[in-house]
């Protein structure tokens, strides 16, 4: 045993802060409060009323009338491994774009479910061109299901889909995009787009704390489910016995996270009160001022022009200048997280996300402030102010106003 | 798209109750104030700080000093996943003491990672006799783990483990233990039993919301997982991974649930102040008061005598009686949950928790009032009163004085 009394732990104080990462992202005071409400029993009715109301907000996010969306009792990568291990059985191929830390996730975490991987890959910063799936799923033998990332946030990258899920239907097989970093902030139109499973997370655009991993699933896609050889082979996530507890039937499977469950309900309230247009063109205007305000830096962005995400900035480290120090000012200094690269982009990038709560023109003042303060202060050439005069302008150019005078 | 407006969604409005079910039991509300500490990134040095803690504490209550003590990301049956997933490979043949719903979970989610399992049933209200733990591992080739449930939630049966485990070591295997409703109510010795992976819940014993699903492995366990031949099926819990998350190199695996962590770790910390010991203890007082006063209702427990948890008590339900309106009418006057019978046990038993936070004097009152009344009711000969006197006495043998007068 270790020699620790209680004494040595201490009350929880850790800091407020201004969270400017890839998320988790800063939380609405509603939904914290929220998460104060009694905990009940998984099988309450209580409880049951509130899983219903969160099923039909998580359609409406979702934009679809799939009976099988829900939350995930894991975080964002549970719901990923819950698309591919409920679709995937061993021996099938399928199509999945690389681009990114997250695409190269979904071969790493279906090629442990067995399927045999046709990848896809770009240069990081670019898209996936919906030819190279084509080209993909002629190679495949029965693909069945191409996978693709909405949202790149190792890259900052937005990547179409309605054409790639055009190819995989034409082809015979599902279309799984990871929206992980993109529902809440961007329009993820599952219906339209015809997504047959499609899996998302509370902490960045939606606004809550993360542990849950909001999922849809199309009735084509449940047909698979249904339609499997071999038993799922993760029980914790096997929707053919999940879908009985969230669904009327209410069949015990395990203890749902009650209180994560409350924030959930309370952060979907909020965006269903936005509207979801309304958080689309916040998320837009709140990224071309940021993306002004970083160019007149010169900066410069990981992401091809014309498919950079509103809600993540992935901003290229300027030569000379020491990532990690730069991070590592902003919180000490001015109490702001901002994200460091991932994998090759280690050190090369860093991701300035606006997400959810996080997308507020306060935000863009106070992280291009505080970017003109320190890399000024480390021997970059930075005009100060006229990152902010640019930003302030971009909000002018879309009809937002010149905000608080600087002087 | 459901056509379904912002004021269709009300405000959350759960109802407080006494939460005397198999959990989760009530939060404290040095938990629930946790909870509202401000969200952190999941690598922010300052949340690292409090995952360094929360491991400090885990050993502590697992009685243990494995360096590989941690939350998993979801609840108690995700760490069950994550001990199978990480300790079985395809064709490992394994041996799994079954004699109730969770036993029997373990027997499917193993044979899911490719388990050939070795069943060794009892009866339901029965312990697993570790004479047939014996022949069943002379039966397994090479066998790879042998896994018992410690405490049986859907039977109230405590389970002994020391001897199985010195059988599952003696015959070259790991010794697996489902904690998920004993930790922090019932001895649990890691290190002293020599248990190689124990997974638990936070909604129990611990007194937090569930979410988390606290695990411990061995180096044994480790080792085995460091000589898999296959990667782990689940990329979501892969121990392989997530040891560098949790360890000293902080590698990003997935973003941990921030708030859930800071529930646990003062969770923890009120089991520390109070000590393990007296936790132990107060749990022992409560189930003696409570089965006293059963037994003078005439109730019978469905666990053998000398093997009935202290923190669940699954109550037979007497003839004629109906299970559900019972529940029912508890919930309904008294503002009080009970748990169902689960599988066979269906309508024949009530599961009556007093576990953690819940284990209380007060509680064993109130739910032994409300049975006599709603049992009084229902044509059942109760001599009021008699339970809640025999449950005094049973606080007076304790030594732990008369309680208030009832006169």
């Amino acid at each position: 045993m270790e020699k620790v009394s209680a004494d040595s732990f201490a009350e929880l104080r850790p800091p407020a802060r201004i969270l400017l990462g890839p998320g988790p992202s800063n939380v609405h005071p509603r939904v914290m409060k929220a998460m104060l409400s009694p905990v009940l029993g998984h099988l309450d009715p209580d409880f049951v009323g509130v899983m219903e109301e969160i099923k039909k907000l998580l359609r409406i996010v979702f934009r679809t009338k799939n009976a099988i969306t829900f939350p995930v009792s894991g975080t964002g990568s549970a719901g990923m491994e819950a698309a591919l291990a409920n679709l995937v059985e061993d021996g099938d191929e399928i199509v999945v774009g690389v681009a990114g830390a997250f695409g190269a996730r979904i071969v790493d975490a279906a090629e442990r479910q067995g399927a045999r991987v046709h990848k896809v890959e770009a240069e990081w910063g670019r898209i996936i061109e919906p030819d190279r799936i084509a080209e993909a799923l002629k190679a495949a033998k029965k693909p069945k299901l191409v996978a693709v990332v909405h949202a790149e946030t190792s890259t900052g990258v937005h990547q179409p889909l309605e054409e790639i899920s055009r190819l995989a239907h034409r082809a015979g097989a599902l279309m799984v995009a990871d929206a992980v970093t993109s529902l809440g902030c961007v329009p993820v139109e599952i219906d339209k787009w015809e997504i047959d499973a499609c899996y998302s997370c509370t902490q960045k655009g939606i606004g809550a704390p993360p542990g849950l991993a909001p999922v849809t699933f199309s009735e084509r896609a449940m047909d698979a489910v249904h339609k499997r050889k071999s038993k799922c082979r993760s029980w914790y996530l096997d929707l053919a016995m999940i879908e009985h507890y969230w669904g009327p039937e209410r069949l015990y499977h395990h203890t749902a996270p009650i209180t994560m469950n409350y924030a959930l309900y309370e952060a979907l309230r909020i965006v269903v009160e936005e509207g979801l247009e309304a958080r689309w063109k916040r998320h837009r205007a709140n990224a071309a001022a940021l993306q002004a305000g970083l160019a007149a830096m010169g900066l410069e962005m990981a992401a091809e022009e014309g498919h950079r995400l509103p809600q993540l900035a992935a901003v290229l480290v300027p030569k000379g200048i020491n990532d990690a120090r730069v991070r590592d000012r902003l919180l000490k200094l001015f109490n702001m997280e901002v994200g460091a690269g991932l994998g090759p982009f280690k050190g090369k990038v860093w991701r300035i996300g606006l997400m959810g709560e996080g997308s507020r023109r306060e935000n863009v003042m106070l992280v291009l402030n505080a970017l003109e303060d320190i890399l000024g202060a480390m021997g970059m050439e930075i005009a100060r102010g006229r990152a902010l005069a640019a930003a302030d302008q971009a909000y002018v150019s879309l009809g937002l106003g010149a905000g608080e005078p600087r002087d």
